[in-house]
C-alpha cells in the first residue's frame, strides 16, 4: 500500500512554498513496536510550522530535516495499532505527517484518543485544540488578565485571535482586536461583538488604538512595528503575552521594539509562552473549552481547503492574512 | 540668608552638564506649613535623574521645568520645621535640591528621619536606600531569583549593581556581572568575590559570556546593545529584570533589541521596575538590607567627591563609567 505526503525539499522562500515541498508517493513501511497508522481526515495549518522549515538552530523548536514529511497536527481513525490504548477506530489528533496516512509513535506524537460525541470534530483543532489551550492559556495566566480590565489581541481574526478575544469577554474583560482588512474587522465587530477593532491595514491605526484608553494585557502573535504602536498605548502594569511573532516568520526581518523603553517607563511585563509550557493542563483547559464551546458562548470559523494536493495554498494564506479563523485541509478519505 | 543651588537652564547634551546646569545664588524664602529646611550633609549622583533632564513627557517622571533647583536624593539635618515628625537636628534623607540647604514639603519629598546610630551615614544612600531597596526587590521580587541559580547583573560595579550581585549571593544564587574596564573587573572579582566577570570593554564579551553556560536571571541597568548579547545568553524561563536603560539616557539613542524574539524562543519574561513600585515595602526592605550589612556581608564602596561646586563632576561619571560604587557629593557644613 501507498501513501501520499508531502516531503521537505528546500528550505521555503516567503510564501513560496511550491518551490520547497513536493507531493510524494511511496510505500508505508510496517508499523513498529509503540506506532500507531492514523487515516488523516484534517490536517491543521498552524502558523509556528513555518519555524521549523527554516535552517533556524535557535528557534523553539529545531528545523526539521530536508528529505521528510511535513509534519503538523492531524485528525483522523486509526487503522492500525501498536500500542496500548490505542484501538482501530478510534478518532485521535496527533502530530503526524502531510499525508493521506499518518505514521507516528504514540507517545512522541502526543497522539491522543478523542471523544467522538463532539458534533464536529474540527473543533478538537480549534476551540477544544492547540488554539484553544493557547488563547486561554495566554490570556489568563501569561496575560494575567482580570475582570474589567482591557485586552487587545492581534492577528485577532485567526484562529488563536478570534479565541483569545472571546475568552477575554468570557473572563469579564473588554476585548479589543487587531485586523488586517474590511472583512476581517465587520467580522470581529458584528459576528464575534468586540469593543474595538482597529484595522492595521485602515488609516491611521495609531489613532484607532488611541480611542482606547490604554491597554493592560496584549495577546500578541504579530510583533514587528505593531508591537511598537501598542507599546506606548499599554497601561503602567500592563503585561504583553508574546504568543507568536508571524510578521518574522516570512519576512526575513526580526522584531526589535523601538520603543521597548517603554519596558521601564511603564513597568511592563512581556513574556512568552508556547504549548508545551502548559501541555500538562491540557485536559482541565479543555474542560472549560468545551462547557463554553457547547454553550456556544466560544466559536470558530473554519477556512476549509479540500484535498491533501491543495495543502499548500490553504498554508499560505496563513502569512498573507486571506483567512478568517481555523485553516483546515480535508482529506478524501 | 543665602543659599547656593544648581539652576537647570537648558536641556544637556550627552554629558555636557556644565553648559545646561549653573551655579547660583539665591535668598531662603520663609518655610510654608508642612515644609522642612535640611542643611544637606550629602548628594546623592543617581542615573535615573537623568532622564528628568531631558524634555521627554512620556518618561517615567515628567521632566523638571526650566529655571528651578536640580532635585535629588539629599542628606542631612534639619535645621527649621514647620512639618510634624520634623524637628530640628533630625538626621533626613529626602528628595531635595542640589544645594547647601534644601526647602521641602516633608510628604512630597518623601522625607523620613534616619536611625543616627549607623556608623556611616552615607549607608543611608547606599546598601539602606533607594539602591538597596532597587537592587534587593529587583533580584527576588521582579527577577524571582531561587537559591541555586545564575544571576547576571550589568552595571555591576555601580551603586545598584553591586549591591545586586552581592544580594544574589547572600540569597544562594551564582552571581556573575558584566563592567567596563579592568579596575572594575579586578575589584568584583577579588573584593566582592563574584563567580564571574566580563568586561564589556574586552576581548569578546559574548565569548566571555558563553562560558557561564546560560543565566536565569539578568539584571539590567543598562539596555542598549549588550542587552542582545544576554538574551541569546539566557536559559528557558529566564527573567529579566529591566532597572535601567543607562545607554539610551546620553546617547540619543533608544535602545531596541534585535535578538527580541529571543522572548518567545526561550520563553523569557522582561518586567521594568521603579522604587516607586516598592516604596510601601521600604521599612521591611530596610531591615532586611541592614542586617546584612551590620554583618559586613553587604559592602558599598563609596566614591566621594567634595564640594558643592563640583558636583557635575561627579554627575557626569555615572555616565562616562568613571565610578566604582556610590557616588556621593560631600557638601562643606
Amino acid at each position: 500500500m501507498t501513501n501520499r505526503f508531502w516531503r521537505i525539499d528546500r528550505r521555503p522562500e516567503g510564501t513560496d512554498f511550491a518551490s520547497a515541498l513536493t507531493l510524494v508517493e511511496a510505500p508505508l513501511a510496517p508499523l513498529a513496536e509503540g506506532e500507531i497508522r492514523i487515516r488523516n481526515s484534517h490536517l491543521s495549518m498552524d502558523a509556528g510550522t513555518r519555524m521549523w522549515l527554516t535552517a533556524r538552530e535557535d528557534g523553539y523548536q529545531p528545523p526539521l530535516p530536508l528529505g521528510i514529511a511535513m509534519t503538523g497536527l492531524v485528525l483522523g481513525e486509526v487503522v492500525e495499532s501498536r500500542a496500548a490504548g490505542f484501538a482501530p477506530g478510534d478518532l485521535v489528533r496527533a502530530f503526524g505527517q502531510w499525508a493521506d496516512v499518518s505514521t507516528v509513535d504514540a507517545v512522541m506524537s502526543g497522539a491522543i484518543v478523542l471523544d467522538p460525541s463532539v458534533a464536529d470534530r474540527r473543533a478538537w483543532f480549534g476551540p477544544l485544540g492547540m488554539n484553544g489551550w493557547t488563547a486561554l492559556w495566554g490570556v489568563e495566566q501569561t496575560g494575567a488578565a482580570k475582570p474589567g480590565e482591557r485586552v487587545l489581541v492581534s492577528a485577532a481574526a485567526g484562529a488563536t485571535g478570534i479565541l483569545a478575544v472571546q475568552i477575554a469577554k468570557l473572563l469579564g474583560c473588554e476585548a479589543w482586536g487587531i485586523v488586517g482588512g474590511d472583512s476581517k474587522w465587520r467580522y470581529l465587530k458584528h459576528e464575534i461583538g468586540v469593543t474595538g477593532v482597529v484595522d492595521y491595514k485602515g488609516s491611521n491605526p495609531g489613532a484607532q488604538l488611541d480611542v482606547a484608553g490604554g491597554f493592560d494585557v496584549y495577546f500578541d502573535n504579530v510583533g514587528g512595528p505593531l508591537l511598537d504602536q501598542v507599546l506606548t498605548r499599554m497601561n503602567h502594569y500592563g503585561r504583553i503575552a508574546v504568543c507568536g511573532l508571524v510578521a518574522d516568520y516570512t519576512s526575513g526581518t526580526r522584531t526589535a521594539p523601538r520603543e521597548f523603553d517603554q519596558v521601564l517607563m511603564r513597568r511592563l511585563r512581556i513574556e512568552g509562552f508556547f504549548s508545551p509550557d502548559f501541555m500538562h493542563e491540557g485536559p482541565a483547559l479543555t474542560a472549560r473549552l468545551r462547557a463554553w464551546h457547547e454553550a456556544g458562548e466560544l466559536v470558530m470559523p473554519y477556512d476549509v481547503t479540500r484535498g491533501l494536493k491543495n495543502a499548500l495554498t490553504a498554508y499560505a494564506k496563513l502569512f498573507t492574512g486571506a483567512n478568517i479563523g481555523k485553516v483546515i485541509v480535508e482529506l478524501d478519505t
